[in-house]
């Protein structure tokens, strides 16, 4: 069995971003020297998503806006008694969710023709990081 | 180590549609030889979900009901001005999912008495794939 | 290869609760000794999830909120008509899924820093079982 672990980070300029990040994943992949299994895409933040969707700019823009609409940000959300103001980056973190497991095959992600991998940023402009776990034979 | 991976294919007659498809993955299941391990059962498109959850057509009715409420169809999406009309189907997608990672334990899936695998096809009419892919000993 | 599958049972004395299980996880892990690989953290029922997110009342409370506005409890569910009464147990699973995937580096969770794994019973006050696979090397 092999396993190949690596970490990205992103500082993004805006609060709320969406980076597709497909091509570190295969790269990370190519590392691996992996023919057959599975890669673990996981935010390792509280306040970001990981996706499996179209890399559209219209869709992108879609999607913000939907998901501030279902999780919108708002002053009295009991987590800002802690001080912080991230309420919401929580609440579209669980929405999307932070993880996603790609296929492997013929050393390959394994996908259809428009899957792209999305890195989502909900509370940003600091450092934050994804791990990629791959794992197989 | 075992990597088994199977392919199902779905055209369905209606544009949201949600097919109970445990068996296919016990088939699949059965076919690796798998005793130990996981099974990742993931949709290979953009519009599209996997979920596990009951086999109850009133349940089903009530889920359909609720992502049309939460993730509705809109003329006014930014992703149809690229001629799509499915904005909504991705909105769908992203809500409940795209893929699941089911246990197998004993060379059974190893789920609780009502957990069945779902295919949630939120785009129809035209073919669409799932990916299988059993890993474990 | 390395496999190992534990079981917890939770009776909560709430309707709903939200379980911070990360320390059953890590006990699960080192009994594994996995030094690589990835844990898969599954409720086996169709009325609970389980998600990774902070550790913080105020936010537990506010996703409690959430939850309950997105998809509300009501009379008139059509899977009442089977008897039941848990048709939001079933749409609040489905918002925030039923499983994650953990990623195992150096014999430990790789987290980061804030992150921790949840129970969340939806339809509780009997007893549920969530199922821990671990596998890997």
């Amino acid at each position: 069995m092999r396993f190949y672990t690596e970490y990205l980070t992103f500082e993004t300029r805006k609060h709320r971003e969406y980076i597709n990040i497909t091509p570190e994943v295969e790269s990370a992949l190519r590392k691996s020297e992996i023919q057959d299994g599975m890669i673990l895409v996981s935010a390792m933040h509280i306040t970001a998503g990981v996706w499996v969707n179209d890399a559209e700019d219209g869709l992108l823009a879609d999607i913000d806006a939907w998901l501030e609409k279902l999780a919108p940000f708002r002053e009295d959300y009991r987590h800002h008694r802690t001080g912080e103001t991230n309420g919401d980056s929580h609440l579209k973190s669980l929405l999307v969710h932070h993880e996603v497991v790609v296929p492997v095959t013929k050393s390959k992600l394994d996908f259809g023709p428009w899957q792209q991998v999305y890195y989502a940023e909900f509370d940003g402009q600091r450092a934050k990081r994804v791990i990629i776990k791959a794992m197989g034979e």
